[in-house]
């Protein structure tokens, strides 16, 4: 498809971590931009004589044209446990609602809930995700046929998995199509025997990927780590050689100077997801001490049953907001540099650097930001105003890998909202059935 | 008007602070709501052989009736600092920015920017605001003027007005239209004398009106006011007689003992304002103690200048989040508590009594909330997906007083929107230049 958008504004990269907006146009032809500028030198991209034959025209009235988020931290098929058990002590929630349920889950249950995850990315404004959930095939597969850009990893730990079913699933997944890839990861310290990490640690060497987990979401997990190996978590993977190819952390809330300095030096990236950190009681992350540092961070919204939504504007809000309150600094973490985590670093540490801004050669994953909305008036800064009081409300368009897949409010997934909602529905009341009774 | 929604839910008082959920429809007459039931006895509503003339008849397709949010602590007008001075210093951003420009507000400024700011209440399903600022009667008429419902209160300080004025406004606003109310109040310990105090206190008493303030918003704040009065600002306040009729605070951030005795004897309203609270950096109000005191409890936005958006939804969300990671306690300050704060306590508050729950002979200010979004999927409970998940996204309709003044993205409000944001941009514009040469 080729795809002009034209009258608007663009958010290009600007220096370091800034970004410049500029009025312009954008060509998209099949899955990359192929022109960016003020349509005077498109002679460039096609020759003086050539027409383009456009397949679509979007005037953009106005509206900014920016990179998509990316929500580097997701459990995409929790959406079936949104609002199911919320207002409950940590380890009731997790014990007693969570587990049980997710024990529950089949293959095709996963597939319809991602769906629904899917649809609710694409409202925010979210072009691709980093997942870690159970039958990875099934998460590609769904991502695949909705259009949508998937990043997984392996959410391996004593309860189920191999090291050898992650290797298999890394280069299935892999293989799958532009749109699914996989790194290597597990799920955390306290759920994963040292077999299994030191044969997470030895497959990421062999296939060169880097180590995604969560870590130190909570100070209970740091603590009973160092009492297990008289280290943190970071330090614990470290030492068994994970990074070699870097990775990064999940949450990332308790970390101390050690930590900082393994991230630091390995260039590893916390992904922070401050909405979830929140409602489980989790903590604030020190955001302020990651940038002094000079350590890379991403933003993800974990899955809906500890947020309970997959709204990147919610965590952006967040990311900067809890850091001044945290710091006792209403001038820290600017809102420029949470833009950039949300769509630049986000892309970096999800291995998808032609993804990661507007640039001609990089992969269409965009979304149009409608400025004419009470809540984007006046335009005094047209960043401050994306990352402070930006809602999903001004997505009008989500376009992944050169596709629209959703456009004023209606989605071109190839799914009838209406089935999807209906399958979620089943699957939550079928599995609620199994576990009274079971 | 005569409107009739039907086939979908509705949101109905429960006991206490519950709501319960049920399928049926509703009737609006003119202002009011006059029957609320499954359509079989519609008889003591119009005789036998009646027949109602609908001027519409809204087929609600599943989606959730429910009473109007109240933003119950606002700066309206500030829409014109949204985003001009954010990520700076608290004192910079106030002495520096701020009030220099706020000092250039003209009469016919005030009231363009409040109608920026009502159309944004709108989008968020707020369907009447508790504002403090100048030139009240401009403000009431920017409300009156859109069909939206205001309840104001006196922002009297030293640097402007006296409490002649103020008694002044109170029955000129009182009586400008059954949509426009005023309350006695000044804006804070910290801003005004103790001979202003004394004569708003004997004011209230006079009128029988309940007052309100900025109260303890800082640690500064009530740390400066104990070193000039030997006492916290609720504690002056009271020794002052201002509670005689009741009244609140806004902010509320730090509280003493003895603060809480006052508020729970005199039935005094905690109205919480979180996203600005974290944005100022100014700290994390202790909810969970207002409700375990039983302390009425209200949410407010702030202005945009501080938050930066009039969204209901990210402050509901805040309410309960940040209560859990204060207390350290998931459980802690259920949605269930919080949407009743944002519904029934904001109204009661803002002396709204007819304007706090969906019942047959209430006001009509009312909001449909479509549930046929991913956000809202699987409905395992609608309460919780509203407070945890839910979104400007949602509102598909906001009806004030009978008259649906914002459906499916389109206002009606007798203002062009393209006009609205030119006359913002503009009057930033003009301001700034004045701040800069003068």
């Amino acid at each position: 498809m080729n795809i002009r958008f034209y009258n608007g504004k663009l958010l290009l990269p600007g220096k370091g971590h800034d970004f410049r907006i500029e009025e312009g146009e954008l060509w998209v032809r099949g899955e990359t931009i192929c022109y960016i500028g003020d349509g005077t030198d498109t002679d460039r991209v096609c020759g003086e004589n050539d027409v383009i034959l456009w397949d679509r025209e979007v005037d953009m009235d106005g509206a900014l044209l920016m990179p998509g988020f990316k929500d580097a931290h997701t459990h995409t098929a929790m959406t079936f446990l949104r609002s199911f058990a919320d207002d409950l002590p940590l380890q009731n929630w997790l014990y007693d609602s969570v587990f049980p349920r997710e024990a529950c889950l089949t293959p095709d249950d996963i597939y319809w809930l991602d769906i629904l995850g899917i649809m609710e990315y694409l409202t925010s404004g979210i072009t691709s995700n980093f997942d870690m959930y159970f039958f990875p095939e099934k998460n590609a597969q769904a991502s695949i046929d909705c259009g949508f850009r998937t990043v997984q990893t392996s959410g391996l730990n004593d309860f189920g998995g191999s090291v050898e079913l992650v290797e298999e699933q890394y280069h299935k997944v892999n293989e799958m199509s532009g749109l699914s890839s996989f790194i290597i990861g597990f799920h955390a310290e306290y759920t994963t025997s040292k077999d299994k990490m030191e044969g997470i640690a030895a497959l990421a060497q062999k296939v060169k990927s880097p180590v995604f987990l969560h870590n130190a979401e909570t100070a209970l997990e740091v603590k009973e780590c160092r009492e297990r190996w008289g280290m943190t978590p970071t330090q614990l993977t470290d030492a068994l050689g994970m990074y070699e190819y870097g990775g990064g952390g999940y949450h990332c809330v308790y970390m101390d100077d050690k930590d900082f300095e393994i991230f630091r030096k390995r260039g590893l990236t916390a992904v922070t997801n401050p909405a979830s950190n929140l409602k489980l009681a989790s903590g604030i992350a020190p955001i302020k001490h990651y940038l002094d540092e000079g350590i890379p961070l991403a933003i993800g919204t974990d899955g809906a049953a500890s947020n309970n939504c997959l709204d990147m504007f919610r965590e952006m809000f967040l990311t900067t907001a809890l850091s001044k309150v945290r710091e006792n600094d209403a001038a820290c973490v600017p809102a420029e540099e949470v833009l950039y985590m949300a769509v630049s670093e986000g892309a970096r540490c999800m291995g998808l650097s032609d993804c990661d801004c507007l640039a001609e050669g990089k992969k269409a994953d965009l979304i149009l930001i409608d400025l004419k909305q009470p809540n984007m008036q006046p335009e005094n800064n047209i960043v401050k105003n994306i990352v402070y009081s930006g809602s999903k409300q001004n997505v009008a368009l989500t376009m992944v890998n050169g596709r629209i897949l959703y456009e004023k409010g209606t989605f071109d997934i190839g799914f009838d909202p209406a089935e999807v909602y209906e399958k979620a529905n089943r699957i939550i009341r079928r599995i609620d059935r199994e576990v009274k009774v079971g």
